[in-house]
């Protein structure tokens, strides 16, 4: 978050009810020592932690297996300027654990892009943060919603 | 872009057509060592190059730049699988030079939340990379849209 820049900071229960709204985030990692960022479909587990189902020879489970990465949504108005944006930063890791894979495959998010052999890649949590477009001004005449 | 992953990459030209279809995009970045990415909205400038404006005293811009960061702007549609993901690469840098600030203060990106003292940041388009989803399959008995 970037304190005093005109947006209001969200607490962590907030960001979680937020980002179990929205279907699609971000994950932003490191690719050959320059960031990179990939839209993917997901769900959040019951403490809040990210989940994302994708191909395990994928090269995005190579970049991430093991880093510490951002994951991102928001939902943004730019016809009223009002919207916010959650960002969950935490450890990237397969989950390898067989009886855990089985209950994702039961609950967890579902591939958009089915492969032959998928893994489940977990984002803990550890920092949650969320801001929203602060209202109450107007810009260019068009109100900002709070 | 990760090929092979079911994902159709896109050409420069259509990535830099796309982006300039939408209001916002994602300035990715390092924060305290850790992964950051925040929304901003943007505006191209003629060479393909990302427009930001925003606080002078910003943390954002002390965070970027200088800094080779990713801007990333998407449009996804989670009702039919379909979408796109475009991605700039490049060095960003507050835009110093007195005539080209005046020149962006007529045609640059406004800001959503003003600031007493504000700047432009330009991203250059070292990189410009895309993905679309492919069409063609089913998943779950959604169509996947090309």
């Amino acid at each position: 978050m970037y304190p005093n820049d005109g947006f209001r900071e969200l607490e962590r229960q907030e960001c979680l009810r937020l980002l179990a709204e929205v279907p699609v985030g971000r994950i932003v990692h490191t690719r050959q020592a320059l960031p990179a960022v990939l839209p993917v479909n997901f769900c959040l587990d019951g403490d809040g932690a990210v989940l994302l189902r994708t191909a395990a020879a994928s090269e995005l489970v190579r970049a991430i297996d093991g880093a510490v990465v951002a994951f991102e949504a928001d939902q943004v108005d730019a016809g009223t300027h009002s919207g916010w944006s959650v960002v969950v930063t935490g450890a990237a890791s397969v989950v390898r654990d067989p009886a855990e894979h089985d209950r994702l495959t039961r609950t967890g998010p579902r591939s958009w892009v089915p492969s032959p052999e998928e893994v489940f890649v977990r984002i803990e949590p550890d920092l949650v943060t969320g801001r929203a477009l602060v209202g109450g001004r107007t810009l260019y005449g068009l109100p900002l919603a709070d």
